[in-house]
């Protein structure tokens, strides 16, 4: 019997929809600016240490399969990481290193949703905790993030939605700092939000892959410092702060949180245990990366004072625009503009990622993905002066295809 | 509301089962002989020109996101490498690469498999086979080896229980020099499995990672060879015979067949657009693996027939022994002896997995994971010395235990 799935209809992300379109353009020798992808590495080159310990590792021959739940001294090494920035206690026996953090919500959605069941997530939200969910049959249920210009959370409404959903919700989860709105969540609101998850039985997911990148005064809370005791899943990797998107390393932390932890602790190693292992290698430059933190706390010292004026370069740029409304970002390097589409001829955010790309050569993410149809995300991580040619395109894009 | 799915407790691999006590026995001084991981890097290092060429793309900075299907070089050298070996027409575009032949058969399952749906697998069968077919729902059907030594397979007996199922299977799965039983599917039979495909309307996934790891006389036939304008998929990857198992590089190829290959075609990169990208210095080094063809064939051909040497020096070995009886194996690098239970006071491959473990430090994998509860698993990549040490506590243990 021949036919696709129901459920792979929800295998969709909207960030690299338009990539095909994308590599035709550059294979024909045209330029184009990539905006839609967050990844560091294209202009903060990975650490020389980080570099050095992947070589040292390939060299030693370390390219069989490792460890299921990851090597020990990468374990290790993230519960000192944990420990000493949020002052968390876990042992490596709490941490599992997956594939990316990709990998570890694919798992986590696998582990705790059956058809029917509800995920929580803040909107705008990142586009695979909706397919993640989507995909195991489960049902989202969103917290808006306010619009107007403050990011704050209306706990007040969430905690109506989930009584009204008569238990039937399963977690919470939302990217702090967030992608695609660079909110930092206030440590009094994430207490809130642990709070309500307590309340109503929920397990909290906290994607904190940014959590080194705040700035324009962020003061970054990781959930695990005000979530003792209650259900938590702490997400984190080599992508962003480490500048090594291209190793796929990611971890989950589960701090002890009772029985349900421990549920959760005894079972979402099975799910690494059927791919047998990640990228062995990798895991050894990541955990080298960790423990150089006095090397790596002066690096993404710099780095993150040069993606704020990156950014803050482009959200001046980005509101100089008829057609754009950016709030500020506190954290990650997304801009996630409103777009005033009262003011175009055209109607959908795919339409502009794809024209746009087409007729300026520059690719952006439309915000329908993220939960967001009015907004489209932009990737502030280039220099200026490309950043200023990009922006200026999609400017001069808006301006011919204005009403 | 706290709880796992109901799908979880498919999550299961047995090959890891016993990981955590053999890490315990490690850590705690013990030497431990695992033959439970079929890993050839344990034995037979990464070649030097894979170390280099990987060397090579981690201090050139390819340490970013690579494109979600994999990158071009690679997906042509796949391409270069199928037309050499089965000369099979396809081109980049119809091939993914994936990280390892594991999340290939995961993403397939996901893309095809609904409530209800079957999945024919041959039998005794990989675990994933199984756990990715039931995570999604599914309902297995199983095609037997015979066990007569010469590993046939029975189809008319699965004509009938196909025409009895009315349509709800939706492929057929194999592994092709198979995991666990080292058989080789004479091209005659595969024909004939195309054919029943065919008419039943079912994809063929040929899992084809052992491609190149075949002896004792064996002719290993590609399924691509026999089922033009069938719907197949073509796994293989870095893992066995480009002894590169822990860079996790596999790829699914969907050669031309009709209007379901298209849909596949079209479909499954979006499951691998969901985790944006495989590692990708790894796909550099497996790109230059594969070009490297005249070292390559050099490489494997010694390998090869050192396995061969292994293989049937614990299989004579194992059938000394009165309580197991092993088929001759003709490809992959494992023994799938059945054992004598009338005999022993152990009930279970269970029992003799862990008890094997603890008591004479001996790791195997027991039989049920792949259908075989009669059976257990034992890797033959050791030199002789530790092979015959390690059958030799593995016939002291059941003498020990035996009625």
């Amino acid at each position: 019997m021949f036919g696709l799935s129901k459920r792979s209809k929800y295998a969709v992300n909207v960030i690299e929809e338009q990539d095909h379109i994308a590599e035709k353009l550059v294979r024909s020798g045209k330029k184009v600016i990539r905006l839609n992808r967050g990844d560091p590495v294209a202009y903060f080159p990975t650490p020389k240490y980080t570099i050095d310990a992947l070589v040292k590792a390939v060299k030693e021959g370390r390219t069989g399969y490792s460890y299921h739940a990851g090597i020990r001294e990468l374990r290790e090494a993230i519960s000192e990481r944990h420990k000493r920035l949020y002052n968390l206690d876990v042992s490596e026996d709490d941490i599992l290193v997956t594939q990316g953090v990709s990998e570890a919500i694919l798992f986590l959605n696998s582990l705790l949703i059956n058809q029917g069941d509800i995920g929580v997530m803040l909107k705008p939200f990142y586009p695979l905790y909706m397919s993640a969910l989507q995909i195991n049959g489960g049902i989202p249920m969103t917290a808006d993030y306010a619009d107007d210009g403050t990011h704050s959370l209306d706990t007040d409404t969430l905690r109506k939605k989930l009584k009204k959903s008569g238990k039937r919700a399963k977690y919470l989860i939302f990217s702090n700092p967030s992608n695609p709105n660079g909110a930092v969540i206030e440590r009094r609101a994430l207490k809130e939000m642990a709070e309500i998850a307590n309340d109503n039985d929920l397990i909290v997911i906290s994607d904190e892959i940014y959590d080194e990148i705040g700035f324009n005064g962020a003061h970054f809370t990781s959930l695990s410092e005000v979530s003792r005791g209650i259900p938590t899943v702490i997400l984190g990797g080599a992508s962003k702060n480490f500048n090594a998107t291209g190793l796929r390393i990611g971890y989950a932390i589960m701090p002890e949180g009772g029985k349900e932890s421990n549920e959760i602790k005894r079972k979402l190693p099975d799910f690494a245990k059927m791919r047998l292992s990640s990228n062995t290698p990798s895991q050894y430059a990541f955990a080298q990366s960790i423990r150089n933190a006095k090397e790596h706390s002066s690096g993404i010292r710099k780095m993150v004072k040069e993606i704020e004026s990156r950014v803050n370069f482009a959200h001046r740029l980005i509101n100089e625009s008829r057609y754009m409304q950016s709030t500020m970002p506190r954290g990650a390097f997304y801009l996630f503009p409103k777009i005033d589409f009262s003011q175009l001829r055209i109607k959908t955010g795919k339409d502009i990622a794809t024209r746009l790309l087409i007729e300026e050569g520059v690719q952006i993410t439309r915000g329908s993905g993220f939960g967001a149809p009015g907004n489209i995300r932009i990737v502030a991580l280039a220099p200026q002066d490309i950043l200023e040619s990009a922006i200026r395109k999609i400017d001069k894009f808006f301006i011919r295809h204005s009403k």
